[in-house]
């Protein structure tokens, strides 16, 4: 079975080619895959920040709130394959309980904190993003910044 | 009036401060925003490109398309300012009109394929993506990709 696959590049609709439906990835595409993840995280964290910090008006702070929500619930699946590189770090994978808890934590915490943005509003929000988008707990764990 | 503000950086969490709520931001708050969203939608087209072209399952099609429409929402109102800057052309603002429809194209559009994507699936969603999400139309007259 083949379909036509329409490349969206990140900067221009560059090619449309036959290509065959897969369920796998090589490991150059499970690496590329979650650092498109992971730094979609930091541009919306980025963001999110510019409006906590004050610099930027809290009214869209639910909707980035819920794209980083949007994004934590791909993540876990992203870093199910054991495919090491990247500026993942072996512990990803050797102690795969503690990190797939983390990972939990954030997609559930990130949920929530979506839904309380909606709800009740940005103030309310922002006393709980701090406990529900943990990051830096996870990268100080799991992530090499100095790697690509 | 102040309120806590926690800066929620890209890699950490940084800092917890008191800050002013302010209701606009400086020229270069105004570029940096806006590259977080444009950057956002750079990897969010990358991850589709990547599925659309058949090395990541399409389970999370719709997923990506809307964190795209999310970002799309946000953007009209961030070029808004007229400040020149990044990679922003200034037809930006010199042409104005056409860039202001194209955008609330983008806007409609994504929108409307998110729909698709989460009622229909991922296979009709492709046959809608092209038209919904033109970056190419775009960025070929109102960006420069050479600059910062």
């Amino acid at each position: 079975m083949t379909r036509f696959a329409k490349l969206a590049g990140s900067v221009a609709i560059v090619a449309t080619m036959l290509a065959p439906v897969v369920a796998s990835a090589d490991d150059k595409d499970v690496i590329d895959y979650r650092q498109h993840l992971m730094n979609t995280l930091d541009h919306q964290s980025g963001a999110l920040g510019m409006i906590l910090s004050g610099v930027i008006p809290d009214k869209h702070m639910a909707d980035h709130i819920e794209i980083i929500s949007l994004v934590a619930s791909l993540s876990p699946k992203a870093f199910a394959p054991h495919v090491e590189g990247g500026q993942s770090k072996p512990e990803v994978w050797s102690k795969a309980a503690d990190f797939d808890k983390k990972m939990k934590d954030f997609v559930t915490g990130s949920a929530n904190v979506t839904k309380i943005a909606r709800d009740q509003g940005p103030t309310e929000a922002v006393n709980h993003i701090l406990d529900a988008l943990p990051c830096k707990g996870c990268h100080d764990l799991y992530r090499d910044p100095s790697k690509k």
